[in-house]
């Protein structure tokens, strides 16, 4: 499990990674810098069922390869995951809290796995086999229900004390701000992820029905003025967010992804400009590349892979 | 100068380190562990005089130490620092821009010496040698006529691709507060520095004076009601980029430096207080240690040399 000392080994290794996501759980073998097979389950409520189910994605992965007796394991947890692989909580899995993970998976397989936070695995798949490829300082935002980070800074994957860094949505951008369900207001995922897309397009868009991002997205490219004008505030609000990540880490890459870095062409290019506007003495420097992760929804489980072989050479 | 794989030396080596403020040059001889003597300046306005202003500072630590051909030297300098030692432009020196100050010195000296941000110095000698030893995740905020950060994480100095990290005064916190010089409004800076303080303290408690933030400090100490409710305020302002800061790196210990923490015994307690209520999920966590700094002005020139001596070993 993490330590700060351990880096992600060379992606040609082969490792097992899974995913748990708020639906799925979604599992990929990893072998000579690709995924060679893919699994996945609902998933489940209960805590011990989803135990269960990443038990299942691990065994169907492994299935009839005889090479995979010792194979490196990683997992990709949501929410706060200790350094000891505990969750302490998800607001994915609102059933899951102060879960042994680690602890739990090692005992059924008999043997260690890694854990690490969802976003850290991503960031850590794009880093080592994405668009991140190469930086020293780069940070993956991912756009979701809320907003997620997973940080490289001078060549090493930042998790904090506890596991916990990386919690940027929660990154208060105003203080008067609408409410989040984590008790603050004007928390940056209420403006920039994709419930505050969908959130914005119900309000703006109306006739009553619930709207999602991909609902947003499509209206938007069929030209609708509205849409188009949510897409531009959201560009607004996702480069001020930007602003702050670059004025405190200076990264050389800032990475998009999640579901709603699929409609990245109806943002991406405001958010840059926007950022140039936004970043301090941003004519004296350089500013980030804001790239579109490659990975899409696999990047958890890739990342996890990679992190699991990087622990075990 | 920098790279990210070094790591400052342990505090008993030797070295002189120069720290390039606002109003002087300040510079200490290290040695075995304790500042053995210091030498001061006041920081001229025109680039070149700066250049001279740090060689005599230098001049006068080696003078009479036959020890001192060869020790280690490393210099703090405010603003935007490249990892090359080009200072690109400076708030507080506002005719220095784009000045290689590592070259110059280096050339003058017939030596290198090492250059980095004043605020990432400062960290330094609090984490080796201050109130941050042994943490592996630390963030040093200074707190003057602006806001300054310094950065370690995972046990390593962080600096960003260009050595911009830390940047952490710009980072908004509500678009449409007050305009800072900067360009954006609502700058962390222009809530929580000693400028903020100065500037509240005049508009709430008026009379046409120019107010400081130590005049306002000495009205709290004597029971002013007004005075002290500035103080309380300010607390607030501090504990929310705090707890940005909190989110974000997940830091064990996080230390308040800079002249503002001459009077911390005014606003720390109710900052703490603040802060466990705005951090995300803070029932299940632990909070990162709010300290003040032990080195005070000597800070910067303290790690300066600190880090001098890591880049020789």
């Amino acid at each position: 499990m993490g330590d700060s000392e351990r880096e992600p080994g060379a992606p040609d290794g082969a490792a097992i990674g899974v995913d748990v996501g708020g639906t799925k759980c979604l599992g990929i073998l990893w072998s000579d810098g690709a995924v060679v097979a893919e699994a996945r389950r609902p998933t489940p409520h209960e805590p011990m069922a989803v135990i269960g189910a990443l038990i299942e994605v691990i065994d169907e992965l492994k299935d009839g390869r005889t090479a995979t007796t010792s194979i490196p394991i990683g997992l990709g947890m949501p929410g706060l995951v200790t350094r000891q692989g505990v969750v302490r909580a998800s607001p994915n899995l609102p059933e899951v809290v102060e879960l042994a993970v680690g602890d739990l998976v090692s005992a059924r397989l008999g043997r260690t796995v890694s854990v690490d936070n969802d976003a850290t695995c991503a960031a850590v798949a794009e880093w080592r086999a994405g668009a991140g490829r190469g930086a020293g300082d780069m940070v993956l935002v991912t756009l979701g229900t809320g907003i997620g980070a997973g940080i490289v800074a001078g060549g090493s994957v930042i998790r904090g004390t506890q596991g916990f860094a990386g919690e940027i949505g929660h990154m208060v951008v105003d203080p008067d701000g609408p409410p989040c369900p984590c008790g603050q207001r004007g928390c940056w995922e209420r403006y920039a992820s994709g419930s505050a897309l969908a959130a914005r397009a119900a309000e703006v868009l109306g006739d009553g029905r619930p709207w999602t991002g991909e609902d947003l997205a499509r209206s938007a490219l069929d030209g609708d003025r509205r849409a188009l004008g949510i897409f531009r505030d959201f560009a607004r609000w996702l480069a001020r967010g930007l602003a702050n990540i670059t004025n405190i880490f200076d990264p050389e890459v800032v990475i998009i992804g999640g579901g709603v870095a699929r409609d990245a062409a109806l943002f991406i290019d405001d958010a840059r400009t926007d950022l140039a506007a936004f970043v301090y003495a941003s004519q004296r420097r350089n500013l980030p590349r804001i790239l579109v992760a490659e990975w899409d929804e696999r990047a958890g489980a890739v990342g996890a892979a990679l992190l699991a072989d990087a622990d075990r050479r």
